[in-house]
């Protein structure tokens, strides 16, 4: 029986970066005389930082609890009814209500609303081999997940020689990488791909399969795992590929994510090419008044391709719930897409992309020219000043910045952003060039790397210009 | 007698940054065969990094050397006959000649040009007070101020207590303040304004005061300096302002420069109201087909302001040389002007800022509303996360940026640059706050600072539209 509500009912489903953000931002705007919001969050913790668990691990981090924004008790204080341990299992749309299970006594029940938030996530990529599911094998999305793996390596400190073995060599490989060199293991970090980053064109790639060895680190490409081979106790003791056998003690999964979109292709929601939800640039579900949807679980449009694509990234699962809460909220913003910058980094190398690779400007049917130029992060003459290599890429005859890629060290990371901006407001090389960077010898060559590149652009852009 | 020439002559009048970047670009396009280039600079030194000489004094940089770009050989190598020790001294512009004098020798000549760049430079702000030319009172100006500061510094290595006073608060007083620090000086920093740094707001200002006050600096704002009194043998020994004295062994000037623009004035080429010259945008000197002008002796367009501005920066006099070196050669490049970017340091203290100051939006003629924020330069719970301070204005109303200015450490100066190119690009708040700006917990908060300003100038500009 529905009864009628003399207020509206916001539920949100998933209580991290986007949904948490967006009943928060939505609270902001409409107190609970006018709105009453519920979030459902099937894990044991809220609003936490899933990029900041590598350096928990690696004890750059003290505590687990450091990496919690707000615990369900104090999102309760803002008004928010967040239910842990509660997993929504079915989402009705024609009927406007979620079921939802409570994890700990199984009791099952319905919940309607006039408005739905998904901030359901992503779920590690976890290919069915053998042996991949033994204890000593660990992801590290969730929480959960680096207890899990902190426990193991309680268990292993007393282990000589201690071994880890990371499969993947994305982001989260090559800070996990850093996170078990941190810990004193020998650690092997096997790749799919050619070379690692694969966020980054090979050549970059190459530059960074060169540092991380330099860092003592054994880089594998081209190792196509086969199996995870256990001991006795079936304990993982080795990862088999293709061509050899790397034992380990611990090995770490770092595949990376798909979105979590099980309940909404259950409803018949709309999702993309990449299996992720589909919304318009209000963070509505396309076709949808009252559903809502961001973070790890849609497609984001990117801005330079006119393609949608599937990132995982807690900036932007905050910016997404940002913009629901305030819509939802009775305000108006939107999130017009992203540029595709990421920013990581292994001991001291500094890695940063934004834009397009030379594949993607070939998929989105983009000519280009490219260059490549080292500078270094500050006046040459300064002390620490560190090389860094800077990739451009600029689209033929236009010359519209089209991507950047950066290796370095110290200062290399952050540089990205400037290209970022620049490819926002879709600058020109030759408008780059005359950009009004900041200068000072601790912080930059007279000439700003990003700069020396934007000029070697312009130059092949003229030289190819027919 | 003129004789006809087969080729070009370029003739180029100081042989630093935008001088000899414009003969380099000019010679890199057009061979010798085409164009003779002959350059003159009066000093010992061609081509070096002023903005370095802090750094040098301080003992950062070990070798006066580190800080020469390019030697008078290597350019000499490079086809450009550049004469050292050599000063024009008249400029016949009806005639196409310039007249110069050789130092050492004394002898004068004339020399003819087809173009002619103006590179002069600019001279240091003394002012004319009792004893500001005794033994012991330094500017830091040049190579030359640099070195006669070093031998000074090294007659005063044994003297307990050493004492330098630094008049002036701007980027090279404060530079100076830390290059004394670490030579082990007692230091008071006598500042004419209400705060040091005026090229920031005074509430910005006041953090550094605060800081370099915390770094052990004895900080005096509203210092009136009248008097420079000297011992028994002449030589400085104290600053005396309106209201005290201030011991010194060795006094610093950093007050601050002006364009070096006598030869043009004489000749009756068109200044500014900072009587620095005034170009087109491919440098040109205004009316003058041949003649141009670049580096610490040009006014440079303020594309926030619309106005006429005087920056002494190398960067800028490096970008002006290249774009001449091109017009010149046949090319076509263009300096569309500046945002006013700078960065500074105070040992690990972080000082950067764009665009408008409050004062200089309402000297422009614009409304605006202003933010300020605390934020972090790393995620709060990475290692090494430091405090960094945000002001932001937006014009009011269209909320279009206008400027941004940051104090903070580590990380907090060239962060600045997101926001100069959101300036050059007349991006509003609004559309800053979907920057995708790198994120990754040891390089930034989820929200990255500038966004976090962003936010909140959104906000201010929502609430004040009117």
């Amino acid at each position: 029986m529905n009864m009628i509500r003399a207020r509206e009912r916001l539920v949100v489903i998933g209580g991290d970066a986007a949904g948490m953000s967006a009943a928060s931002q939505a609270r902001r705007l409409k107190g609970p005389d006018e709105l009453e919001i519920v979030a459902f969050e099937r894990g044991h913790f809220s609003s936490y930082s899933a990029c900041g668990i590598p350096y928990w691990v690696g004890g750059d981090v003290a505590e687990r609890d450091d990496l919690i924004a707000r615990t369900p008790q104090e999102h309760r204080g803002r008004g928010i009814d967040l239910r842990m341990r509660t997993e929504v299992t079915e989402l009705d749309v024609p009927g406007g209500r979620v079921r939802f299970r409570e994890l700990e006594s199984g009791g099952e029940s319905w919940l309607s609303y006039d408005q739905l938030v998904l901030g359901t996530g992503a779920r590690p990529t976890r290919p069915p081999l053998p042996g991949i599911d033994a204890p000593g094998v660990h992801g590290v999305q969730t929480l959960d997940d680096g207890q899990a793996l902190l426990d193991t390596l309680e268990g292993l400190e007393l282990t000589p020689g201690r071994r880890a073995v990371v499969v993947g060599a994305g982001y989260i490989g090559v800070e996990m990488a850093e996170a078990m060199m941190n810990r004193g293991y020998e650690v092997t970090v096997l790749n799919r791909g050619p070379e690692p980053m694969s966020t980054l064109d090979a050549d970059m790639g190459r530059l960074v399969h060169r540092a991380m060895t330099g860092l003592g680190i054994t880089m594998v490409d081209d190792a196509e795992v086969t199996e995870v081979l256990t001991d006795g106790d079936g304990r993982a003791r080795a990862v088999r590929t293709e061509d050899a056998e790397y034992p380990a003690d611990v090995v770490i999964l770092g595949i990376g994510v798909r979105p979590e979109t099980t309940l909404a292709e259950a409803a018949g929601l709309p999702l993309g090419e990449h299996r992720g939800l589909l919304t318009d640039q209000a963070m509505r579900v396309r076709g949808y008044e009252n559903l809502w949807a961001g973070g790890d679980c849609v497609e984001v449009l990117d801005l330079v391709s006119g393609r949608e694509r599937h990132i995982a990234l807690g900036t932007h699962a905050n910016k997404h719930g940002q913009v629901i809460g305030t819509n939802i909220g009775g305000g108006y913003a939107t999130f017009p897409g992203v540029v595709g910058t990421a920013v990581s980094k292994v001991c001291d190398l500094e890695i940063a992309r934004t834009g397009l690779r030379e594949k993607d400007a070939r998929r989105a049917g983009l000519q280009y020219e490219k260059v490549v130029i080292e500078s270094t992060s500050r006046a040459g003459y300064y002390p620490g000043a560190a090389t860094m290599t800077v990739k451009m890429l600029a689209e033929r005859r236009t010359g519209r910045l089209l991507g950047v890629q950066i290796v370095g060290r110290e200062g290399a990371a952050k540089r990205v952003d400037v290209a970022a901006v620049a490819l926002t407001a879709g600058m020109t090389v030759e408008q780059m060039t005359s950009l009004d960077l900041g200068y000072a010898p601790p912080f930059s060559p007279v000439w700003d790397p990003v700069l020396v590149a934007a000029r070697k652009a312009v130059a092949a852009v003229r030289a190819g210009r027919t």
